[in-house]
């Protein structure tokens, strides 16, 4: 088990309206959401996608445990800003850890933290998807080393 | 094109949470599940999937065409049944018409109605689906039956 | 019943992963979350927002009737423009008209047509809500002259 | 900190085709409103409402804490089995426990678990909602003897 903290990653955007419920606030649910699209963006960044589109050797990352704890309060309109870390790198999972804060507009201040939260996700090639099983396999040396970058 | 009137089919469930907005009613595009959810189960009750998952001779139907009108809101907890009818039946599409009533209970009375709608879907092969181009082929006569039963 | 075309409004961003179905492509139903999204947006940029929260004179705007229509599919990570036309201002009511291209990439060339849609939109004051019953009152003159612009 | 197993609450039903994702299994964030469609269940057979609406001396339980973990894949039609312990009743908090089930049909038996999740919850009175602070509040005799029937 490597453990490491790599850079901190970040994006901004608008809670949408349909991410509301009747409370008024984000449903809870949708914080799952804003950390799988910060993971997705994150690979991007590194020149992969988190999900290999049935290219030879492509992977894909199943979630195999995953926790939000809720802070304060977020509205329809607010700018939330994700913040991802890469917690740890082990042999078949990686684990990124995320901090969410509310700020004062798009390109703002953060004012608020509004929540935390972890995805731990599993190596999985895609060929090994089709057989109905979702088996890790150790991860790539070369996608370890992007995670580091 | 062959257009005639199958028995009506439907089923009730309560509203989630979770399809809630913070208007506090249900959101407009929660309806498209509810009609996707019915469809499915009217293809169940003809003993068919609405998602051929990768046998031979399978079968998928995406969307062509959708819309939904709304007559009034629907809340937290209050019982909605989604209404089918096969509306038309053509070479190689389908069109289901859908009605929404919010009944007095689980097994009570419809009381009032809330929205109409309709789903015009495609019958494409599953193999079709790798290529990358979702086009349309002649419904098999044995589906064609299964509709009319 | 004013007709007229305002400038064109648009937004792009990449398709996420929770968006798309077993079928490999975006679930159907999401085209409605893009289209309400650049609504938000459009309201935003005429420095308004489209569900005023409780404020004095504030108005929320559920739809009145809604369609999409597909043309082709898109794919995650793709990246799609939602282009928004004020079509109508009635009396009580807007019609928004889309249309979804495929881009080649963020700052690239659109590619493809994907979808056409439409939200009818009716104006109610917030006061209304509470009521339960969402009557449509007529577009105040200044909400008219900002849609406009 | 009363610490009390209730007896298991359960519920069934099948996989949506909007719950999957291009992976082909059921997308990680459902599970989290398959626990609150149980959640809400759960209120209702103690003759409760999970979101008191207005009404003078009602309660909303928003999440404080929430996790989930994926043992095995489910798929499109799957009937997936619920099940609901109310694990803790704090002061001000309650802990459900979640186990999910794959079973062999609607009326069929338990075959596989699929996941193990957590909900935890504060009691906050409505009013408290408008003040856009979620403080927690004791939670009320009557509730609390609701919980443990």
């Amino acid at each position: 088990m490597i453990a490491f903290m790599a850079s901190e990653f970040s994006r901004r955007r608008r809670i949408e309206f349909a991410e509301t419920d009747m409370a008024g606030i984000v449903h809870f649910a949708a914080f799952f959401r804003f950390m799988e699209e910060t993971e997705a963006l994150f690979w991007r960044s590194r020149g992969c996608s988190m999900f290999g589109r049935g290219e030879e050797g492509g992977y894909g990352w199943p979630k195999v445990r995953v926790f939000c704890e809720y802070l304060a309060p977020v509205y329809f309109e607010d700018v939330l800003e994700t913040r991802l870390v890469v917690e740890k790198v082990g042999e078949r999972s990686i684990v990124f850890g995320f901090r969410f804060w509310k700020c004062s507009g798009e390109s703002g201040e953060p004012e608020k933290e509004i929540a935390r939260g972890e995805l731990k996700v599993a190596c999985v090639p895609m060929e090994r998807r089709a057989e109905r099983e979702l088996k890790a396999v150790p991860i790539p040396k070369e996608l370890k080393e992007k995670l580091r970058e």
